[in-house]
């Protein structure tokens, strides 16, 4: 069945030829070449060849963060979309994939923190904070409050993918995350971000194959 | 534990804030209201007040989309974060949320049409395809066979969010599904789009509380 339409059926050449328009279309030299890999997946993932040159890498991001996945630590999100969005296959250690935001707990939590459920979520991620990465693309609340309870003596995680969306906190959250200085990073600043791109950082992270 | 950074923490009044600012900064004067409220959950998602003004509505999308749901109508899903991000809770008859892309039969059917694994899925909602609703927010092989599905005598969904999102054949499918005249539609013209979109549209679709 061709049908009428005149276009690529074929998975695997679609993706090579996006992943080629994008490598020529997008600023990314100003990206080491496994950040500018990563930053070839989060354009692919929202169809903005511009955000190339406002992806913000701390310098050990991506080394740090896929030394934690080559060593089996967990991926911890904000979102059951991110969690869902990651592909397992792709993982290099069968690595845990963790979102805490159904569990029943949650709501009591937040309503003792005056937090948000999203941030209340992640006092159920405990130990497995220690040496994670974690994946925020969706709430900024999650974003200010890790920073929070790092301050209050949580376990550092390996590396920050931190990318919530929106008009409320997200670019004061994105602002804090890379002034923090404790924490290997990556981010987008301003109001763009979302579940899309933080999936897609998690799945550059995973493997080297395009 | 408030901490040191001064940010809103409630969820209600963060939702009530950010779609106050959607609303003070977006161009939606071209929408009609049903219309408005969807292009807003839409900005959410992704963080981009200049969307407003390209999204695209056909003059019966919000009317049959709404009806379908109201109908108890499936929701038909190209991917598992799109259909992974819709709020259950929302939706106004317990609608069925659909995606067959991890069917055992998927690969098979790809082979045999000579087209993507999410095209080939497709193939798999059957009779579910007869007024129900279909979210795509990832590829645009999808919505091309979407077309050629009913060329083919497929049965004529009620309505289309047509949102796929990237470098190859997304800006052309999107433009095939604006001029095809035989689907109510809603998309954004040109590379952006994505599942977060995606699920946006359809939780603005399944309830009218913002």
């Amino acid at each position: 069945m061709t049908g009428r339409y005149d276009y690529i059926r074929d998975g695997a050449e679609i993706y090579r030829r996006s992943f080629a328009t994008i490598r020529a279309e997008a600023d990314l030299d100003h990206l080491a070449p496994d950040e500018a890999r990563i930053a070839v997946r989060i354009i692919h993932a929202c169809g903005m060849v511009e955000i190339g040159r406002d992806l913000v890498f701390s310098p050990d991001f991506a080394t740090k963060a896929r030394a934690a996945l080559l060593a089996g630590k967990p991926i911890l999100c904000d979102s059951k979309m991110v969690a869902n969005g990651i592909t397992l296959a792709r993982l290099p250690a069968g690595n845990e994939v963790v979102c805490t935001l159904s569990d029943p707990a949650v709501p009591g939590i937040a309503a003792r923190i005056g937090n948000t459920r999203t941030a209340a979520a992640m006092h159920l991620w405990g130990d497995r904070m220690a040496g994670a990465v974690v994946a925020i693309g969706n709430a900024p609340t999650a974003l200010f409050h890790l920073l929070e309870m790092i301050d209050a003596g949580a376990p550092l995680p390996a590396a920050v993918i931190g990318l919530p969306v929106g008009f409320v906190g997200a670019a004061e959250s994105k602002q804090a995350l890379a002034g923090d200085g404790r924490l290997p990073f990556l981010t987008l600043h301003g109001r763009r971000g979302g579940s899309a791109m933080a999936v897609a950082a998690v799945n550059a992270l995973a493997s080297e194959a395009e």
